[in-house]
């Protein structure tokens, strides 16, 4: 490390005033109650849970976050699978519980090498394992004695799963499948905890029973000696090298020539070959993987609103601690302005403000729901029915709730991650140069993110489901046959008044604000259904309208679940009335933005006027300004991310901005080298040793 | 480097077609000569330097990229200037000229320690220097003798230069000024080349003579050692520390504690200090500065054209070679679709396709404008007068264009940097999982890009002048005195027609759609206007609304510098007809695509109507997408980006795709690692000696 700067820098101080004073204004200014919001937002247990886990991981060396964004990639991966393993030895010595763990791993803020044996691998092993593999593979899984990952993506073939080039095929001789790489497009690609961690791997691969193919499967491989960790014989593995983010995992490859596994290595719970026979025995109640896949979307939605928090903290206590010109308009000199007082800066980052708490209570409105549904439908199964039989009433509205949720998860999981990503740079571009710097703590993280508007269905791919699904319900609506479900009343609500017109009062009433949203998406599905069944245009042709419907639709339900979130009675009871009369103000800067953003679909369905557009933007949006201003910095504060886990310079809650960026610059490892600046010197650092030499 | 994959692996290939015979079929479905539309862009004399100096780059190890994105920041920067000093080499021996250094240096693609040296640390000597200060310090500079940086940014002010705090004191018992940071936020930060290479550095520093300030004003400072490349006594300088990209090259921070400085220091071309009296001497011509601002700019909108030309050729290929999904529509089994048949794919790519153009078109605009005008402003200074006396009508007219186009060229730079900034994220995208690695050449392109937002003028921060020159221009206008300049002009013409109403036919005749353009930014103007002067609103409550019409401003001069482009016999006696046909389409959709974007503004100012938007939309925006497809492969060659340049698998001009992303990651040196996966051994790596303990 650089030696210390002399005493003449270190008695140098910021200029006044200084950013702790600045913030302490701030939060003079608001009389938020931070600590009840917070408890809203997280729960106190969670909050606790925090404090215990943060207290444990700052004090041990093996955490240390200084070095992140200077080690090459072999050094970071390295000392993050250290850390990995220091997680899991606490774990184990504090009997942590699987929300611990997670709690401990977001403080640490990095994928670990652990990380896809820790959730894909335990899970799909949980959920599609029959008993017998639960103890042939979950218990040692669970105890680290062996470490895995789930192979899907292959190098040719991501999204579209069905045109995996992976093969298992069933050999009834000797009661084994042979899994095979026919080309190099059938690699596996992308898989996390498999470059250099994993020593099995649950293979997704096309099942073949005498020639015939039953489509993707899973099937667990062994790929790595459990001693030597060296790949097994015919196998070839390791990691895929550099990424935009995420260096810390190993994302591996893989390819097989011929490998033989037993006939227990298939996961067998939904489907499976009989032994004797080699007949294949048919997928059980499919539905409950669709299920799993609804709670990760619903799951991304509420981190979303998170991973936006943690910008949104950082640009918002560092635009009230840096001041940049004197308005315009003051008289004499009455010192430069803080960042925050702009306009121009507001209106980029309040209404992101007001994002994140919309996509944390849409979040878990869906998990709720989500939740309430799967409690209705065990209840209903256990009263005697499977899910495909004609079972009772309440299975039945079950499946239908769960159709609704699976398909407006796909659309919400893609407008979150893709909100909250584009969310980042914007908080970042609003720290102005310094946003640049690594300190800043917003680069990385963004460049962590990232993969998540791709990876659980990719963000605009998504968008083909919620459309097939909103065509499909406005079909049933026209046939007069609509579910009891959100999705075919505000279809039904469109058709009854669509001659009427709508007169929706975006400006005065907030649950008119909710209806005109309703009404934006139920008029682009007639729309859409028009193009497709009545003008029979291509599928193809439309993907674009496809993706305006499910961006309207999502948009909607995040309005819907904000609104639903600020009048309840939990919140309500639990917020004193200024600061819930703050939430619904957060609620209509969010949905009164996005309607100014929107605009031209909202007057082209006649949802509002071009005369309501106007007032909303230049008065509406710029008075809740205004008024959410003062509580800015307390508003971030309630989320309760320890200066720790942020890592920035910037964002810190005291406002200490300049001093620590000063220090992070002036210990960095580049002050130790010493250049030669001359290009007639091939050396390029002053005194080094022959091998240095270029 | 890890041991070659085994034969079997070795004997793979990716699944057919190849993506070699894609990218055939793609070039054989269309007729444009790439390279007649090659030289048009790039002129041949440009475009055969390239070839020259690929050759000899490439052919040197030490410019080898392979391990750009894995190592860590000290050896990056290391190598990094190795880069440096060989290309100064190769410059000294093969006599190359500014413009041959530039081209190599961007066919290297990164920044290098002597970026800001060979750059802005020239510049200001040259432009800023008396001859006896070019003789002490440029010709030294030019040759290598002393490295330089440019120091202007500090820790606590960037955008407003009048708040730096750094100060030059003049003394006049000893005719020298003392250089002093007298806070942390003083310090200077961000400097390019000054973290460890510089040993010299034009400070900016607020100029105080017998107490009184006389604004921040350049000063030459050393401030390493010669020999021994360390800090001068009372002086501390590093580097700032890891960055979201720009990582080879070492931005520092400086502080001065004291430094004393003699006269001849303070660059005096425009203001000087009277060494015998202490008499401060006024700046003269300060129109030159001004000049080169708006140089540099415009090199910032013609860059953006080839920055975005990078990412769109890389994805354009890509998403030819990449299949994926059958159409919806298909019968039967007729294999996947490429993914750049899929509409949502041409909609994001190709309207990006028309912007490099565009900006391209429009920096060449307005660089030929300002060559033409300096020209013809040299003219009327050299027939007697200078600038600032009665000269005659042409030095006026030329400082009334220089005006417009400072003006213009600040909302260019903003809407160029940002366009291409953003439309790089596009690419990576589009790109789906695989433009996540770093092998898809994309990431640390927009990495090292980013920057250009911010510097040069925040991109924000530049809205402000555009709407205020254009707020003066309206009142100029509305006075009946109107200049003779374009931005003049359609104010002017906005008036005379407003009472009439407009009636664009945006969809079939093109000059209308640059009318269009222009009513809809005179509309904004003249609302603004409106706002401040009748409504007397605050300068803050307006910036957003400046901030949309300096868009719309720089929107309305590419749309009217492309369509110039287009129709210019320049270009229709250098290309074919059907190649002329495509650059229409290019520029329609262009333009059409932004309308549809900015809906809401063409139809509030009643440029269009609501009826034209939407067939804009859903016919001609989808027609073009169809016309323009079949060449999009073509249209990218003729950027000609080497592959070397664009160091891409996914980009490749062969389409071999699959083959080299799997070669650079089997070689990469992640693989060279073994882990010890288990959490109960303390150690990371299998056998290593006690020292890799963490």
């Amino acid at each position: 490390m650089p030696s210390p700067p002399p005493a003449w820098v270190q008695a140098l101080k910021p200029a006044d005033p200084q950013g702790s004073q600045l913030l302490s204004q701030e939060r003079a200014q608001s009389k938020v109650d931070v600590d009840r919001l917070a408890e809203l937002l997280h729960t106190k247990e969670s909050l606790d849970r925090q404090d215990r886990l943060l207290a444990l991981l700052q004090a041990d060396p093996v955490f240390d976050k200084s070095q992140n964004h200077t080690l090459g990639r072999t050094e970071r991966i390295q000392k993050s699978l250290g850390k990995a393993k220091r997680l899991q030895q606490l774990a184990e010595k504090n009997n942590w519980s699987m929300e611990e763990l997670h709690a401990a791993n977001e403080l640490l803020g990095e994928p670990t090498p652990y990380g896809l044996h820790a959730s894909m691998f335990l899970v799909t092993l949980r959920e599609q394992g029959t008993p017998e593999q639960h103890k042939l593979f979950l218990e040692r899984a669970q105890n680290y004695q062996i470490l895995g990952c789930y192979a899907q993506t292959e190098l040719g073939h991501g999204s579209n799963v069905r045109g995996l080039e992976t093969t298992a095929t069933w050999n009834q001789d000797d009661k084994t499948f042979t899994i095979h790489s026919p080309t190099l497009t059938a690699s596996k690609w992308w898989i996390g905890s498999l470059g250099r961690t994993a020593n099995h791997a649950v293979v997704m691969a096309q099942l073949y029973i005498g020639g015939k193919n039953y489509g993707p499967h899973p099937f667990v491989v062994q790929v790595r000696d459990l001693q030597t960790h060296q790949p097994l014989e015919n196998i070839y593995v390791g990691d895929i090298g550099p990424k935009f983010g995420y260096n810390t995992m190993d994302n591996g490859f893989l390819l097989f020539n011929h490998v033989k596994i037993p006939h227990v290595n298939m996961l067998a719970r939904f489907s499976s070959i009989d032994k004797q026979t080699g007949k294949y025995l048919r997928p059980a109640s499919p539905t409950l993987v669709y299920g799993t896949l609804t709670w990760v979307r619903s799951n991304i939605v509420l981190q979303a609103g998170g991973v936006l928090a943690r910008g949104v903290t950082i640009a918002t206590r560092y635009c009230a601690v840096r001041k940049q010109f004197q308005d315009r308009d003051a008289q004499g000199n009455v010192g430069e302005n803080q960042v925050l007082n702009y306009k121009m800066v507001q209106v980029r980052l309040l209404p992101l403000l007001a994002s994140m708490y919309a996509l944390h209570f849409t979040g878990r409105g869906m998990m709720r729901l989500y939740q309430e549904n799967q409690k209705r439908m065990k209840a209903g199964a256990q009263s005697g029915q499977d899910s495909r039989g004609a079972g009772p009433e309440e299975l039945r509205a079950g499946a239908d709730l769960l159709a609704d949720l699976h398909a407006t998860s796909c659309g919400l999981k893609a407008l979150a991650s893709t909100a909250a990503g584009e969310g980042l740079e914007v908080c970042r571009r609003a720290c102005g140069g310094h946003g640049y710097s690594s300190y800043s703590g917003i680069g990385p993280w963004y460049s962590d993110y990232l993969p998540t508007l791709t990876w659980e269905g990719d963000n605009y791919m998504l968008t083909q489901q919620v459309a097939r699904y909103l065509l499909k319900s406005a079909r049933v609506v026209l046939a007069g046959k609509g579910a009891n479900n959100d999705t075919c009343q505000i279809l039904q609500t469109y058709l009854d008044r669509r001659d009427k017109g709508a007169s929706f009062d975006v400006l005065e009433v907030d649950s008119d604000i909710v209806a005109a949203f309703a009404w934006r998406t139920a008029h682009l599905t007639f729309e859409a259904l028009k193009h497709r069944d009545v003008e029979k245009r291509s599928w193809n042709s439309l993907l674009v309208d496809f993706w305006r419907l499910s961006t309207a639709h999502s948009q909607y339900l995040v309005v819907k679940n904000f609104h639903e979130a600020v009048t309840s009675p939990h919140l309500t009871s639990a917020l004193d009335p200024e600061t819930t009369g703050l939430m619904h103000k957060l609620f209509r800067l969010y949905a009164l933005h996005t309607l100014e953003r929107e605009a031209a679909e909202f007057f082209s369905s006649s949802a509002v006027t071009t005369r309501q557009i106007s007032l909303a933007q230049t008065n509406a949006v710029m008075k809740l300004l205004d008024d959410i201003r003062p509580h800015a910095v307390r508003l971030v504060d309630a989320w309760k991310i320890p200066d720790w886990q942020l890592d920035s310079s910037l964002g810190r809650y005291d406002g200490e901005v300049y001093p620590d960026l000063f220090r992070r610059a002036s210990q960095n490892p580049v002050n130790d080298l010493v250049f030669d600046p001359y290009p007639w010197n091939e050396a390029v650092l002053k005194n080094t040793p022959p091998k240095s030499k270029l």
